[in-house]
C-alpha cells in the first residue's frame, strides 16, 4: 500500500493508476451527487483529496463518516483540475472501517494548545502536533545517521543509577513497591549519561547516547520538563575546539536533512506558527559557528544591563535565560557558543584552564530558547579531579569508578549534551517544550 | 584521522601512505631493537600491528606503555610479511599520551565474565565485551534503519507513567526526594511503550518506540534484567498475520546487515564463545518463518513430557522457558512463532478470536533463550475491552484514555515487543543478559 507522502513525492508515477489507501477523515464536504473527502494517512501532514461520486459510491455511507473516522478507499489517481492540489483520487470503492463517536474532540474549530495538552493521546491528530511529531521522528533518525556516518558507537548509559551525575538538578528516587530496596541501596533516575559515556570513550573512542533523562525540578517554565531525551556524544582525544566543531556539524547535518525530508511540514509551520522558519534555519546551516569568550559576553551584557530584569552583571555569575537569549537574539542574531566559563558555576569534571579560574566548557545559546547545548573538555588529571570533588563535598567512594578512568589510559575526552526537545523547539519554532514530546511530564502533570 | 576499521576495509588505498592514529595498547612484545605493539582504537575488535624500530623511535618510551595505555603513532602503512595480518604500521613517531596505573585489571590473563561484571566501566576493553558492544551498536542503528526505510514514525512513549501497562510484572515506583509527590499521584517506571504507541498508531499509522523499559521482578535468571531496551512497533490496520511478517522481516534485516558490518566481530565470536554462529544466523535469515498454533505446540510437548521439569502439560498453561526452548531447539531447530494462546494467560488488550477462547497473539521463541518477541493484534471493540478489564479488576478510570481510542477511529492495530538485549544474546550467542548491556541492573546490583 503506497503512502500519501510517497504519492506526493512522485505523483507522475502513480497517475491513472489504481491506488488503495487507508487513513482518517480530515475534512468532508460536498452535496448529494459528489463528495470531497480529505484523507490523511499519517505519513505527512498533507491530505489527499478523495473525490466520491454518486455513480460509483454509496454517498450515504460516506456521509456517515465523521471527522477522525478510519476509512479505506480504492480509486484512480488523477491530475486535479483545481490549483489547490496537484492530484486527487477518484474513488471506485469506499469502506467505513471505524467511525468516531460524536464527542471526538478534534473538530474543525481550533483547540488551544493548552487544551490539547489535556488530551495527549489524541492531539497528534491535529495538523500542528502531527507536524511536530513528524519532524521529531526525522530528527531522531538523522541524529543516529550523523553519528553512524562519523564512526560513532551508540551506547546505552544506565537510566537507574547510584550516582548524582553532574549535580545539575534534583533527582527522582526509584524503588520497588515492596520498599525492600530492590537494589540494596538508594537508586535514582539518571540526569545524564555522560559519566558512563566517558567510561566507554576510553577504549571505544567515539561514543554517543540518545536516551531519556530525568530531572525532578519543580520548574514551570516553557523549556523545562521532568522527562526528556538527551543526545550525548563523548570523544576520546578531543579538546574543546574539536567538540564545538562536532556540535556545530551535528546540528547543521540534522537540520539540513530534516528540512529536505519534511518539506510539507515546514510549509505548514511557515503558514501557521513560524513564519520565516525555513529562512532562519537555512541561514543557520550556511553560516560559520559563532564563538565568544564568557568574559567578553559579560562585558557586552554589562553595557546593556538596563534591558534585563537581573541587572547585576559580573564575572563569575551564571547567565540567566534573558542574558542567554539577548546574546543569541540581539548580539549575534544566530546561535552562539559561549566558552570558558568560570569554574565556580560549572560541574566538577570540567577541564581547568591554565588561568586556574575558568574551565574549558561551552554552552550553545540559540534564539528563542537560550541554552540548547552544554559541553566541555573533561579534566583527566586524577589528582585535580579528586581535589575538586573534595572542594565540592561530593562523596568520593561513589565516584571512585569514575575517578579511576583517569588512572587507566584516559588521555582526555570531550563531550556535550543536546536537549532533544529544545532542539525540536528550535527547529519548529514552537515555544513550549510540552508540545515537542508526545506525553509530557511536568510537575503535577501525569496524564496517561 | 582514519580508523583501524576503515584501514582494514580498504587497506590498498592506504598502503605506503602516512597514517596518524590514536588508540590503546592491546599487546606489546619485542626486543631492544624492535617492538611490536598491537593497537586498538575502538572502531573494531581487530588491532593494528605497529612496528617500532630503534632507529626511528625511542624504544625506552615504548617500553613504558603498559596494557591499556593511550598512545599516538604516526607511520607508514606497509604490507605485512607475516600471514597473521595483511598490513602493519611502520612507526615514525610515537607518543605515550596516558599510561595505565599498574593495577589496571584488564591484563593478558583472561578474567571470568562474572569478575568482569564487577568492573562494568572497564570490561568493554576486553575483546569479548568490545565485540558485543560493537554488535549492539550496529543492531541499534539497523533497527532505526529498518523502520525508517519502511515508513515508520519513531515516537517517544513516556517512561514515567501512571498506568500499570500490561500487568506484565512488578513496577518501580518513582518519587522526588522531598516525598511531596512531584506528580501529585503515584508514578511508576513504564514496563512497555505499547499503550501509548497504540494511541499514536491511530492517526500516524506506523509507529515504533525503542527505549528503556523497567521491571522490578526479583529474578535471578540469565535472561532477566530490571532495566532493558525494547523495540515496539505498532501498526494501524494490521492483523496478526501481517505483524508476524513484520517481526520476521525486522529480525532478518537487522541480522543480515549486522553480519555484513561486523565481520571481524563475528569472526572473533566464531573462534571463541560461539562456534557456528555465522552459519546459524545465515540459515535463519534465508529460511521462511515457522508458525505453530499454541494448541498444536501443547500436543507436541505432551508427548515429550518426560524431558521437562514441569511435566503437567495442558491447554491453558503458560509455557515455561524449558518448553519454549524445546520447541525452538528440538522441534524446529530455528526460531518459531507460537500463535493463538488461550486468553487466560495473555494480556487484556489482545484481540479475542472467534473461538472465544484464544487471542490473536504470538510469541517468537528462539534457540538458547526462549521468548524473544511477544506481540498481538489488539482488541478494538470498546465493549469487549471494557468487559475484559472488569473481569481482570483493572481500574477503568486510569485506563479510560486507552479505552477511548476505540471510540475515536481506531480500526484495529497490531504490534509486538522485542527485548533488545535478548536479541543481542541471540545474535552473539552470549548466554547472559548482563553481558549485553554496558551497565546491567539486576536485584542488588547497582554499580556505578
Amino acid at each position: 500500500m503506497v503512502s500519501i507522502k510517497k504519492i506526493y513525492l512522485d505523483f507522475e508515477k502513480h497517475l491513472e493508476k489504481t491506488i488503495k489507501i487507508k487513513g482518517w477523515v480530515s475534512n468532508l464536504r460536498g452535496n448529494l451527487k459528489i463528495k470531497f473527502l480529505d484523507l490523511n494517512d499519517g505519513s505527512t501532514v498533507e491530505n489527499l483529496q478523495i473525490v466520491l461520486k454518486e455513480n460509483d459510491i454509496n454517498l450515504e455511507l460516506v456521509d456517515k463518516a465523521r471527522l477522525g473516522a478510519a476509512v479505506e478507499v480504492e480509486g484512480i489517481l488523477k491530475e486535479s483540475k483545481t490549483s489547490k492540489q496537484k492530484v486527487e483520487l477518484e474513488a471506485k470503492k469506499f469502506n467505513l472501517l471505524k467511525n468516531t463517536d460524536e464527542d471526538f474532540p478534534i473538530q474543525k474549530k481550533e483547540i488551544s494548545r493548552e487544551a490539547l495538552r489535556e488530551i495527549p493521546h489524541l492531539r497528534h491528530r491535529t495538523k500542528l502536533l502531527k507536524t511536530i511529531m513528524l519532524i521529531r521522528s526525522t530528527l531522531t533518525f538523522e541524529v543516529h545517521n550523523f553519528f553512524n556516518e562519523n564512526g560513532f558507537l551508540n551506547m546505552a548509559a544506565p537510566i537507574i543509577t547510584s550516582n548524582d551525575g553532574e549535580g545539575s538538578g534534583e533527582m527522582f528516587i526509584v524503588d520497588d513497591e515492596s520498599e525492600k530496596h530492590f537494589f540494596g541501596k538508594v537508586a535514582k533516575l539518571g540526569v545524564t549519561g555522560q559519566l558512563h559515556a566517558e567510561a566507554y570513550a576510553v577504549g571505544l573512542n567515539k561514543v554517543y547516547t540518545f536516551a531519556p533523562i530525568f530531572r525532578a525540578e519543580n520548574s514551570h517554565t516553557k523549556k523545562h520538563a521532568a522527562e526528556f531525551w538527551m543526545i550525548e556524544p563523548e570523544v576520546a582525544f578531543y579538546d574543546l575546539q574539536k567538540i564545538i566543531k562536532l556540535a556545530d556539524q551535528l546540528l547543521k547535518y540534522v537540520i539540513k536533512n530534516t528540512l529536505k525530508k519534511n518539506k510539507s511540514e515546514f510549509k505548514f509551520l511557515e503558514s501557521t506558527i513560524s513564519p520565516g522558519i525555513i529562512e532562519k534555519l537555512s541561514s543557520f546551516i550556511s553560516s560559520p559557528v559563532n564563538i565568544i569568550e564568557y568574559k567578553d559576553a559579560i562585558e557586552i551584557l554589562k553595557k546593556e544591563r538596563d534591558v534585563f530584569e537581573e541587572k547585576n552583571i559580573y564575572f563569575g555569575m551564571d547567565l540567566a535565560t534573558e542574558h542567554e537569549r539577548y546574546l543569541a537574539e540581539n548580539v549575534f542574531n544566530a546561535p552562539v557558543c559561549v566558552i570558558n566559563y568560570p569554574k565556580g558555576i560549572k560541574a566538577f569534571y570540567m577541564f581547568l584552564n591554565p588561568d586556574n579560574e575558568t574551565v574549558a566548557s561551552f554552552d550553545m545559546l540559540v534564539p528563542g530558547i537560550g541554552e540548547l547545548i552544554g559541553g566541555s573538555q573533561r579534566e583527566n588529571d586524577y589528582q585535580k579531579l579528586v581535589q575538586r570533588i573534595k572542594e565540592l563535598n561530593i562523596p568520593q567512594d561513589e565516584m571512585q569508578w569514575y575517578l579511576d578512568l583517569r588512572r587507566f589510559g584516559d588521555a582526555g575526552s570531550s563531550g556535550f549534551g543536546v536537549g532533544f526537545e529544545r532542539l525540536i523547539m528550535f527547529v519548529t519554532g514552537i515555544d513550549n517544550i510540552r508540545d515537542t514530546i508526545p506525553f509530557p511530564r511536568t510537575t503535577n502533570n501525569l496524564k496517561t
